[in-house]
């Protein structure tokens, strides 16, 4: 067998993936239904491997001996498509046990997705699983394709072979593709496969009663013969393998495109129904996404853009672009279009610019956008244009911007261009604003160049390749210290005050300026001595955390006498807003000294447990929603990292010629944090620190106000 | 003669678009080349008028008499196509024009955008159609294609007809493209025909010596033939005729899709040499396509999906979106992509879902997206559903997500479908995840139906179409209150001090408050008796319009000890930082009360002239560019649409609680300060008012700080 992980290693899912033998189990002469597609298509793809159609009706379909059970087969069976009703499914995924079938996948429908009843067969599917050792994908699958290995395993219609198709291939390196829609999964391929992208799978995971999008994902990982994944995620269940496989993939290189769908409320509502899973909290997916470097993309076409760039080229070594163009129009708008997405176009040094003017024609431009005009494509001017930049350490990358639509003629010579491309020295982008012909794709594919057909997905894909050459996979932050059980005596209450959660922050050794929380009139002096004037007061309460609700702050109190009468305002006011609040007293607080408003907090997600979040604080926060995720914890260099997404970003770095903020000590607390809130998961469910002012470098950051929510008792 | 504009009216352009008789002046042999190209589309796109090739070395060409030159022929030429080389074109329009030709285009390049001598030959060619009255598109033009009366007179290898290509034509409606490049403009009806989108007429308007991209928008505007205009921009010339047709447009509610292109520094750099023209100010432009509800689009599929629903679907009524789909991955991410475009996907009503359940399987699902699944198609619930919610009115739209690559299958009946598009109720628009077979395509094109292959454009187009709907053109501002001759005594001096500018706008009937000017430190007690304590000081100068950069502020000052103190410090600073410049005082203004800070400005463009500019103040201004730009003057509901343009909205709005500000007051200055400008246009070339704070309702609005910057001597 073929399987590309023979070699090195052997992945127990390689006799999935590339079986030698494959029962069908509800095999049918109808060639139009989904049992007769699986048959069909299996042959029709050239499968290896013996296959054994199951049906008691049939001795026999299509010229192949069909068995009245999986037990009459009597031979190894590396994989069994059960394509039969729901109820009968169990029943024979037990014979398939019994006569030692190493995988199945089930591509009949009515199950989990169904709910009641039938979502305890799925479950006893999954025990059947887990009791007998045979792996199970699915149900509710559209089953796996494995161009390498010739094997179809799935009825979708977009591996059919058509027999006047042309075979369009200009990529060496593959993309592997796990979807949680069977659907989507193959449109990827079918689109991919359009433009003449290679390909190792396609596997979609149905309901995923035992085999999850993370086990396949971490195969896809491991196996040489995929160099670029595409995941499209609905909601990860099998979260520890996805996790896995992830870092694994930051760690060896391989870039992974992700789609996560179910972002919205309506998304979100019918993924809860859709195969049973949950869509979960996009912006945990994200903060993971983002941690482990996967390029996100939202958009199919953009999605396979980005994986011809990855699958034709290197990374680029930096942002600056060469745009080439045949069409002045076409080359400022890619210009524009590259810059829009925050790549550089420089002007090309005079030199360069001297070299190029030889090549083209007098009302041609050697600036960048470098127009060689439609005359100079006859001369070669654009095939040596390319050559030239290519070799030229003044861009990192080349967007060439052409007319592809001819029939029969190509500005490009294939001898020429095949060498170019082949030397992999940097990443070389086809863009056609006319509708490519298959011409061209096909004469192009020869020298290895996907020529893309959408102008924002090309300058899209520049940019997400340049940002993904200069990921880092941030150091694992040690998480062995000692449970928190110091903790313990804050969390005694189920709601802590600002007081409380900063007594627990301090306990953790988190830096709190010294406040003095006043429960009698008497001993306010005395605290005023110790915090020093001027001062801020804010009223007291396990039952207020909306202190500004109440009334219940006062700031740049400058006097004695004004923090005595502001007192008995910030308890009258309490009193009056919330009578039956049990009030701890009176916090009384320096003035915090200028510097950026930030926010930083953690929470804890169902599926990737505790995040943590900063963002600029005050009202833009909300309205500007800037703010970024990480899952936790993290050390001080990814919370920089964090920092330097913010659109914000501008205000702590120097902003306008202010003094540059104290990042260090912003990103100290940050990871600060993130680390209590992983180590007490079990304790704290939230932590708000809301704002932190961040001072010029040096000076530190203060703690304006902070609330720790413990976990719900049910939890603990 | 079967021009569009026959009937109703005739225009001056009827016989350029449709001509009788072309002339073709270096008409030539060689059909590979671009005279021969020309001749042979013309012909085979069956022009059905008289074609006279012009050149001295043939006496017939493909058949038909050539002539030695134009006077030879003697009979009336509607259009001469001159493509011949550029140094002769001059003379052969001079015979055009003794020979009583209507019109021309000069396909020849080497004028404007090769510069020197080249530029003056153009400058000729202008002056040749301004004393002749023989209009002459070009030259540097790609020339024209007229769908509807099957003239060619073009190089593009876009028109050419091939026998065996599918005449692919789903719409009724048609749209006309203007194009300031050649291969764009013909690469968007290239995109346009390839989806079944009906054409009238693509231009390319070349170097626009004679007649402009505003003239010809007019044309379309003006045309019956033309349902939509798609632009694409450059640089306009023709302002005047650009902006009689763009309100046109908006009056008679013609949608305008524009691409305006030269909008990054790289792409501007290139648009100043590319054929003459210049990128302009991108944020004029979109102040100008904003007023007149242009949809703005800078993706080539985005504008050709936009003008797919324009044409196949009638302006829906609200924000409210059905994603139907027969993949539950499919569902969700068009429910996504929707909702990223702020458009809304309900929940349906319990009848209505009740409805649905009753017309797919129960793992399907009939709330919104509704997933019918792949079985309702077969038993005809996909059309059922779609017809259900097209009538229902809870929805305002309908996006299909399907999959059409079957070569052979369709979930659709066309003469059930057909019938439900030709009533026009709502925009139904589909989506196919997998690529669209052609048979697909074709079929569904007889329906009326557009399949569309980009999921975001998809979401685009609907989101922008149902913001059309919304569209007002407002109410056009009268300006002609009298010159403005009193502010001449305020623009004496070459640059304008606050003090200058707020006694400026006052005396131009701004509300500003009262301030005093002290130039003498025995003054200073008098003006704190007029404005009242506490007070803001600022240093007074003409030579120093960033007084925080001379320490020339001091705020919040509660005593008359203090505001001498402040008085000398400020002169101590001015005279330390800037000891050249004169000093005119110290402005004693009162502390202005709370409020959302704004700033408004005006500025001069070169191309659309006066403008004015709203934003949040403040460093996020900057950092989020949160501002929008209007041709100058407005009035005052157009300003309050420009402020709910703003990101920041909200926090006009009554944000998070928040009291909403007096947005009618701070309307009725930007409209003022917009009149201010345009009045002045010739005195004035910038105003800006930083900040001017917003009050709750009812408490009006406080100008802070304001510049008036006069225009240069040389301008008045």
């Amino acid at each position: 067998m073929t399987g590309a992980n023979t070699g090195e290693r052997k992945h127990p899912l390689d006799s999935f993936f590339a079986p030698s033998s494959i029962a069908i189990i509800g095999a049918s002469r109808d060639p139009v239904k989904i049992p007769g597609l699986l048959l069909a298509f299996l042959r029709k793809n050239e499968f290896r491997g013996e296959i054994f159609p199951v049906n008691p009706n049939y001795p026999d379909i299509d010229g192949l001996r069909c068995y009245a059970s999986i037990g009459a087969i009597q031979r190894p069976i590396d994989l069994a498509i059960v394509i039969i009703p729901a109820r009968a499914v169990l029943d024979a995924l037990q014979e398939c046990v019994a006569a030692g079938v190493r995988h199945a996948i089930v591509i009949s429908s009515g199950f989990a997705e169904e709910g009641g009843a039938s979502s305890g067969m799925q479950d006893a599917i999954a025990a059947l699983a887990k009791s007998s050792g045979m792996r199970i994908s699915g149900p509710n699958a559209e089953g796996f394709y494995n161009a390498a290995a010739h094997v179809a395993a799935t009825f979708s219609p977009t591996v059919d072979i058509k027999p006047d198709a042309p075979h369009l291939i200009a990529t060496q390196r593959r993309i592997g593709i796990v979807a949680q829609s069977g659907g989507i999964g193959f449109a990827i391929y079918n689109r991919a496969k359009a433009l003449g992208i290679a390909l190792s799978y396609v596997i979609s995971t149905g309901n995923e009663a035992d085999l999850g999008a993370g086990e396949f994902f971490d195969y896809m990982v491991e196996d040489s013969a995929t160099d670029v994944i595409l995941l499209f995620v609905e909601g990860i269940r099998d979260t520890d393998k996805f996790l896995h496989a992830a870092r694994r993939a930051a760690e060896i290189g391989k870039p992974v495109i992700v789609t996560k769908i179910g972002r919205s409320s309506a998304g979100g509502r019918a993924a809860a129904s859709h195969t049973a899973s949950m869509a979960g909290w996009s912006a945990a997916y994200d903060a993971v996404f983002a941690k482990y470097g996967f390029i996100v993309s939202n958009d199919l076409d953009e999605a396979v853009s980005i994986a011809a760039v990855l699958t034709t080229s290197p990374l680029p070594k930096g942002n600056r672009v060469a745009v080439v163009t045949v069409s002045g129009g076409g080359g400022i708008w890619g210009a524009d279009a590259v810059s829009a997405q925050g790549l550089d176009v420089p002007e090309l040094s005079a030199p360069v610019q001297e070299t190029i003017r030889g090549l083209i024609p007098s009302y041609g431009s050697p600036r960048n956008p470098v127009d060689i005009t439609a005359q100079a494509v006859h001369s070669g001017g654009l095939q040596k244009t390319v050559e030239l930049l290519s070799r030229s350490d003044e861009v990192d990358s080349i967007l060439v911007v052409i007319s592809l639509s001819s029939e029969t003629r190509m500005p490009f010579k294939i001898p020429e261009l095949r060498p170019l491309m082949a030397a992999q020295i940097k990443p070389i982008v086809f863009y056609s604003y006319t509708l490519p012909s298959p011409f061209a794709r096909t004469a192009l594919a020869e020298a290895g160049v996907v020529v893309l057909s959408g102008l924002t997905h090309a300058a899209t894909a520049i940019r997400q390749v340049a940002r993904r050459a200069k990921f880092q996979l941030p150091e694992p932050v040690s998480d062995d210290a000692p449970v928190v059980d110091f903790l313990s005596v804050h969390l005694r209450n189920k709601a802590l005050s600002e007081y409380d959660s900063k007594c627990l922050l301090r306990d953790a050794g988190v830096s709190v300026a010294e406040e003095v929380l006043v429960a009698a009139r008497a001993k306010l002096d005395e605290a005023i001595t110790r915090v020093g004037l001027p001062l801020v007061m804010k009223i007291q309460s396990r039952e207020i955390p909306h202190k500004s609700e109440v009334d219940g702050v006062c700031v740049n109190i400058t006097t004695r006498a004004d923090a005595a009468s502001a007192y008995d305002r910030l308890l009258a006011n309490a009193r009056h807003h919330r009578p039956d609040a049990t009030i701890q007293g009176v916090l009384v607080c320096p003035m915090a000294r200028k510097g950026v408003e930030m926010i930083v907090g953690t929470m804890q997600d169902a599926t990737f447990g505790c995040l943590i979040m900063v963002g600029l604080g005050g009202v833009t926060t909300e309205l500007f929603r800037d703010v970024v995720y990480r899952p936790a914890p993290v050390g001080d260099a990814e919370a920089v990292a964090m920092l330097q997404e913010l659109k914000a970003w501008p205000l702590l770095d120097g902003f306008r010629g202010a003094a540059k903020a104290d990042v260090t000590a912003l990103a100290k607390l940050i990871a600060q944090i993130s680390r209590l809130a992983t180590r007490a998961r079990d304790k704290i469910a939230e932590i708000e620190i809301n704002p932190v002012l961040v001072h010029p470098q040096g000076q530190g950051v203060t703690i304006v106000d902070a609330l720790v929510v413990p976990q719900s008792r049910a939890k603990q």
